[in-house]
């Protein structure tokens, strides 16, 4: 039977392209997240074009074989980890940017293409995909998935906002088109959006058609320590009001600044008096303008109650973002056992960090971290070694931002990692609804089991 | 059977909202679609509250009686049409603003409040709801079925990206939320976008958390004439890869804009050679950077070809743009007796435009307009007093549009009115998954019957 698998595989993309046992580098059993364990998949598919895509997927949905895409593996909620009786199908072979599309400002390409690679290609026409989450490795098709978000979000959107078109191939191996180089279209429900965020539930998105936008040529980056962290976050909204459109605004508590001061070369950062940091990236056509706009938000955070602010050169302010980027790794490495990436309307999040406090010391535990504060979205890391008390502790925060009128993910997904929360705290018509979705898509819940629901009994 | 309903809705929201027979206007018999025969429904119902609707919506489960939403009847295309069989559901009385949230940056409204009512709420807190189709008389709910554009879309987006979240009643009468006060959610699919653009065929909305933005305090319009209808489009991207970001690009036809002068007073702006006019409206914080933008614009325009460059003083700029928005009405009183709502990849509109007035030439029609330049998104005026003729027409350039990578409907929707080309034309594949995703929140097709697909056997 799995031989008979392996050679009708074989047929459909090559045989140097299925991979099992020995064959299957050990990376593809695991994602980014830091609770699931690694899983080896039946077998690695590595498919060349569409039409291969399809034929993959003809093969598991007459075999009802669990099917789980995979991009470069940045997962944070276990969504890229196939199933052991499943199917891996990795992009990484259609990674090719098809077009640079300068008057539509579009650029359409595969999903296995990286954002580093998307950002090379946009930028040698002055052109930029401005959805910057924290891994520049991971790739266009995992950020539609997830509907990834970022630092940039606050000025641009999400990737919802930026994908303008998929082609797809269905649970049955048909393939789809949907939406175009167009922002405006009301032909229909939008099945583009549909798919942003599914995590690789409802169809395999083989095409992407994304939005680019001018990149304009003047950036700078503002530091500004508060005494206070609550001051800071109140300073958010109001800035936001001024209609300076910042394209970063970010925190970072004192403790991860001290981390990143230490890992990433960072000392000069620190300040002592301050419990968080505001990160504020400017961008402008001229510099002349530039200038004044941070002027402009220096008075501003002044007057709003920061310790000091800061304008970095831009060799700093490169530094300081890429730093603030890696906070998850650092975080990691120190040992988290776990993430948050709870989003709250902005103006609650005063409330809700505290409230955040106020639970990790009742259960003896430390939730540090930082966040698009700008979005609401925050990334917390939780260390705490005991499974049920953290547990415990993270449904409590969770519930927490959902009655500040929340959600459970920003931008990470559920994946399988989230799934405790998302059964325990999602409302159950809503669960209804997308679960008929599902099924409207996939009857036969080969794409991608496990993840948002549970396996479906049809595959047991 | 009628009076023991009758009794039932009067139970549901009160007698006096029940309307019937000559007690309802005639206006609800009809919308601004210029093909739709006008119906009169079995009851106008006025719901005042969400529980009224999820009351009538149980009613008409119960019953399988159509159901369509209506706000102020301006669609465009027979959506807010209801059924001889059917209840109208008026949310007329669902009007109120329930909070202008400054910090969070989000209106939460009832879907019966007017976009002019939202502008006037959102002014007084410097805010601005930036979607203004050419109808400000339109509600939010209407807007939100619809997926509505408009001008302003070249920079902010149409409706879906500006709707955060909703209230909705589904067809059996439960309440579900989705979304919030953010912008970012990857927590399951996305409901709220789903339903954006479903023109009321999945659920009814009950209410809406709208973006906001901050409302800039400088605005400047530019006249452009350019004697060469095909140099204008060509210099629209070109004018975007600026990153000057106009917040509005449009472009007007020589005969509309001597149809406006004639109807709106604008005889000053018809300019003797020109083929058609590019109007540019723009927006900054400052007064300062506004003037240096608009000789900017002006020098770029000169470049570009533009026979001439005018920049207007406030109040003759907002002469303009509200006559371009009245173009739809210039047309209908000139006898137009069809719409076009086409869009197509912005740099594909010259060879589009071209392809029109061939087909139009073929058909003995005239076929005039305007449209959002920076968008693609045309609104064409089609003369043509036959009937099969004229269908023949919009069939051609319908499926001309497609072929250049467009679509049928930018804003308006398919309604009732563009079901002919949407049966046609549309992907059999994207019409599957649609009716399943139909079926899905719809299993008894109770919502808008006739709009998007066929009223469902069960319902004959």
């Amino acid at each position: 039977m799995s031989r008979e698998l392996r050679s009708l595989l074989a047929e459909a993309v090559g045989p140097a392209n299925v991979l099992a046992g020995a064959d299957a580098s050990p990376d593809y059993a695991h994602d980014e997240s830091l609770t699931c364990a690694p899983q080896t998949p039946a077998f690695v598919v590595r498919p060349g074009c569409t039409a291969e895509v399809a034929a993959v997927l003809r093969i598991a949905a007459s075999r009802r074989i669990p099917v789980t895409a995979r991009g470069s593996g940045t997962s944070l909620a276990g969504a890229a980890i196939a199933r052991p009786d499943g199917l891996l199908v990795s992009f990484e072979r259609m990674n090719a940017i098809l077009e640079i599309d300068e008057a539509n400002q579009v650029a359409v390409v595969q999903p296995g293409v990286t954002l580093t690679e998307l950002d090379a290609a946009t930028a040698a026409h002055g052109l930029l995909y401005p959805v910057h989450p924290g891994e520049m490795g991971a790739t266009v098709g995992g950020n539609l998935a997830t509907n990834a978000g970022g630092m940039q979000a606050v000025k641009y959107g999400v990737t919802r906002h930026n994908v303008l078109g998929v082609e797809a191939v269905l649970a049955g191996g048909d393939v789809i088109r949907a939406g175009g180089r167009f922002v405006k279209n009301s032909t229909g429900y939008d099945l583009t959006q549909l798919l942003a965020g599914s995590e690789g539930t409802l169809a395999l998105v083989t095409q992407l058609i994304l939005r680019l936008r001018p990149r304009l040529a003047h950036h700078a980056v503002i530091l500004a320590p508060f005494a206070d962290a609550h001051e800071l976050t109140l300073a958010v909204p109001r800035l936001l009001a001024t209609g300076l459109d910042p394209v970063v605004l970010e925190y970072v508590d004192a403790l991860t600044m001290a981390a990143l001061a230490h890992t990433e070369g960072l000392a000069s950062a620190v300040h002592e008096s301050a419990q968080a940091y505001l990160i504020v990236e400017l961008e402008s056509r001229t510099a002349d303008r530039l200038d004044e706009d941070v002027v402009e938000v220096a008075e501003f955070l002044v007057a709003q109650g920061a310790a000091e602010v800061y304008p970095l050169d831009q060799a700093a302010g490169r530094r300081l973002l890429q730093a603030r980027e890696r906070a998850l790794h650092t975080s990691k490495a120190a040992g988290a056992n776990d993430l948050l990436d709870t989003v709250v309307p902005r103006a609650a999040m005063p409330d809700f960090l505290a409230e955040v406090q106020r639970l990790a010391a009742d259960t003896g535990s430390y939730v540090v971290g930082c966040g698009h504060a700008g979005d609401g979205n925050v990334h917390l890391s939780v260390f705490q070694q005991d499974a049920e008390t953290r547990q415990q502790l993270m449904m409590s925060v969770q519930r927490a931002g959902i009655a500040a009128g929340g959600s459970i993910s920003g931008e990470h997904g559920i994946g399988v990692d989230k799934r405790v929360y998302f059964d325990a705290l999602e409302d159950p018509l809503r669960m209804d609804l997308m679960r008929r979705i599902k099924q409207a898509f996939d009857p036969a819940g080969i794409l991608n089991p496990g993840v948002l629901f549970d396996p479906v009994e049809a595959m047991r």
